[in-house]
């Protein structure tokens, strides 16, 4: 089991490392050059849906354009009426995978590394419509990504780091790594591999296979 | 107000007119010549997720991995448990739009004719996870398409068509298109130009300006 503290430190030195002179970028895949950010004479990466850090080693929030237009998984609805006025998140989860990791998975009925997951949180917008009594969303109000990386994040657990950019608009423009415990260790406990694809059909059927593992 | 029996007439002389030569196919965009049942010679559709007929007028269920890949844009759910045991739509709705229809619309705020919506009805798996009290996404169940298309439903209001496949396993292969007071008057009443995009916040996002018609 790895520890936060050694998890932490990798991390430094990975951020410390590109910024004194992009050295990294060629090797670290889910690194995009081929945007603002990137530095000069960095090769293109050839991840589509790939994610930006910062120099200083934060996630840059994906642009909302582009993932929504991923490969959606599935989307659980925790309400705040059914968790005492207070979802850990709330409320629906809209949850995308990157289209070429998704071609992997569902070839392969496992996560390559550089796959990228990104929940956009929802709020209930009513609990009743023409088609009956329920929950229908209503607006955007927070965002999550989790990205599988050996490289930037070797001593993680399943080398899935987590991301979180509020549960409430206006979001952060960048992110820092969750610490393990706060995303990690559950996701360790109760997903199938890391991801929560029991609650994801699309993910079951695209690779029933995934499931037995 | 157009009457079913009118509408009903056309599309017989519609399925008509496709059994005896193909004479349409270069003018109905939604059709697909690129695949199995289109006729000898037919000329390939310009518009990718294209649905398809048969001779007979019926609707051909879209492939599963296609339109997975489209563009998501909401999940209500209205559950059993909810519903008095028996919700009209059991019981999460994944929505979709193809992505070329989608990218007008995002630019125009507006549903091009030959728009696709499918909509993949899912069972409630648990309603308890890690997350908290919900819903959680179980089994594919059932699945139902929409299509704008003012030369296969020139009378029909709005110009859409509405296609089911079954709220159970197994599904139809082919659908014929549903009476206008099945699924039509309802979405003319109770919906946004025909589409309940006031549930779907990824379409309200795309073009703020639509929801003010």
């Amino acid at each position: 089991m790895h520890k936060t503290s050694g998890s932490r430190t990798v991390r430094i030195v990975l951020a410390a490392s590109v910024a004194l002179g992009g050295m990294l970028w060629s090797t670290v895949g889910s690194l995009s050059s081929a945007t603002a950010g990137a530095p000069p004479g960095a090769p293109p990466s050839t991840i589509p849906g790939a994610i930006e850090y910062t120099p200083e080693g934060k996630q840059k929030r994906p642009p909302f354009w582009e993932f929504r237009k991923w490969i959606f998984v599935g989307t659980p609805v925790t309400p705040n009426d059914m968790n005492d006025g207070k979802a850990n998140f709330p409320e629906f989860h809209n949850v995308y995978m990157d289209p070429e990791s998704f071609a992997y998975y569902q070839k392969n009925g496992k996560y390559r590394d550089g796959t990228v997951i990104v929940k956009e949180l929802v709020s209930v917008g009513t609990k009743e419509a023409a088609s009956g009594e329920g929950y229908f969303q209503g607006e955007f109000i927070g965002l999550e990504v989790s990205v599988k990386d050996s490289k930037l994040f070797p001593k993680d657990p399943g080398n899935w780091g987590f991301f979180s950019y509020g549960h409430s608009y206006p979001l952060k423009d960048v992110s820092k790594p969750n610490k393990i415990d706060e995303c990690n260790k559950c996701h360790e406990t109760n997903a199938v591999d890391f991801v929560f694809s029991q609650y994801y059909p699309v993910l079951r059927a695209a690779n029933p296979m995934s499931m037995k593992k």
